[in-house]
């Protein structure tokens, strides 16, 4: 039972919060009995009560007081491919990148490729956020150019709607940040531009998961129609 | 300028954190300059600098550091109606309903109807979260007894896909918990009940958010089409 804050797993989860620590020992951390319980062989788990003191385990956590469980991993990655999948270039928000990784589980074969100035997909965040597809579907990481598959850039204003989009693999769904979208340069230099056509009385914009979301279902359920 | 924490006006901003005081004075809060600029009338604004000190601003303001305007709103409600609209039961997180506020703005003409157990539409986190379509399509409040229009049950296992519900207005999207789903009394007192098919090798569900505006968009785009 550890009973003291010093010891070497626990602070190593607590180096395991920033990316830079993440990135250094190739690790993260999975918070929660669903995540736990969905993981990879983990380098090690931690139980509340059993192996650690629960209040050195809430310390350490980034869900505060209560926690009960928390699973180191060792980060895999995946490559890029598939009949269908996401690219994401500079999408920063953790929550964002997460809940695409699920959603993407949800409708593609292939992994979710991370562009430049994306959010750390192995962040407690983003983790969590992706209820588990994480571990089932490892993201990939790719710049534009070196995308596989006919790349459809999603831009606001682009003309033709996602509907009109022939469903034949494979595909790379392409979308930008939040708020600026993807850069223009690289939605010229996507194969096709396509749009989700919202109302004329609707928002701005769509939240980039959700857009991946709606992209993703409509593509994958013509491309099953067709297959 | 205000100078003084005790000031009445930042007293009231700091009351209207919580759901109770929110209900006690019909009143909520939008921060940051993207919300505000698209609010309604407001009650009041405080500036940054010009109406009151920033240490002040960022003390009473759920945004934390450097937050430089908050609009004090009074809240409004809408009747249920619409062609399509989208009804939320038990949806506790005030992300997903603020999420979900946005996304059906985007593709419906009718306001999200919150049932019961649903979180506040008017928390700081959901207002965020709307994006502004908060202001442009107020909420409504009704039982799942009382909806008007056709009630489609998106329910896992349904067996009918999505895409085979005719798109006949007015259609009433009825979606449930994150964990739990629509209680299965209400889905079987819907008119109709379909899910949104995932990948055999997928996750269990979606997030509630992605699943309404998955739907919303495919039962949208063939009523247009349709129409």
């Amino acid at each position: 039972m550890i009973t003291s804050i010093h010891n070497d797993k626990l602070k190593l989860i607590r180096r395991l919060r920033d990316r830079r620590g993440r990135e250094r020992e190739g690790l993260f951390v999975a918070e929660g009995e669903d995540l736990v319980a969905v993981g990879w062989e983990p380098e090690f788990v931690l139980v509340a009560g059993e192996d650690v003191e629960p209040e050195l385990l809430d310390f350490v956590s980034t869900l505060g007081s209560g926690t009960r469980v928390v699973g180191v991993y060792r980060q895999r990655w995946s490559e890029p491919g598939g009949d269908l999948s996401v690219y994401l270039h500079g999408v920063g928000d953790p929550g964002n990148v997460g809940a695409v990784i699920r959603s993407a589980h949800a409708f593609c074969d292939g992994p979710v490729v991370l562009g430049p100035d994306c959010a750390d997909p192995f962040s407690p965040k983003a983790v969590r956020a992706s209820m588990g597809s994480l571990f089932a579907r490892p993201p990939a990481r790719a710049g534009f150019e070196e995308l596989p598959g006919t790349t459809v850039a999603l831009a606001r204003g682009a003309g033709t709607p996602l509907a009109d989009v022939e469903p034949r693999p494979p595909l790379m769904l392409c979308l930008g940040s939040e708020r600026e979208g993807l850069p223009e340069e690289l939605a010229a230099a996507a194969a096709l531009r396509a749009e989700i056509p919202l109302r004329p009385d609707g928002p701005e914009s769509l939240n980039v998961a959700m857009a991946a979301a709606v992209a993703a279902y409509d593509l994958s359920r013509r491309m099953a129609d067709h297959a």
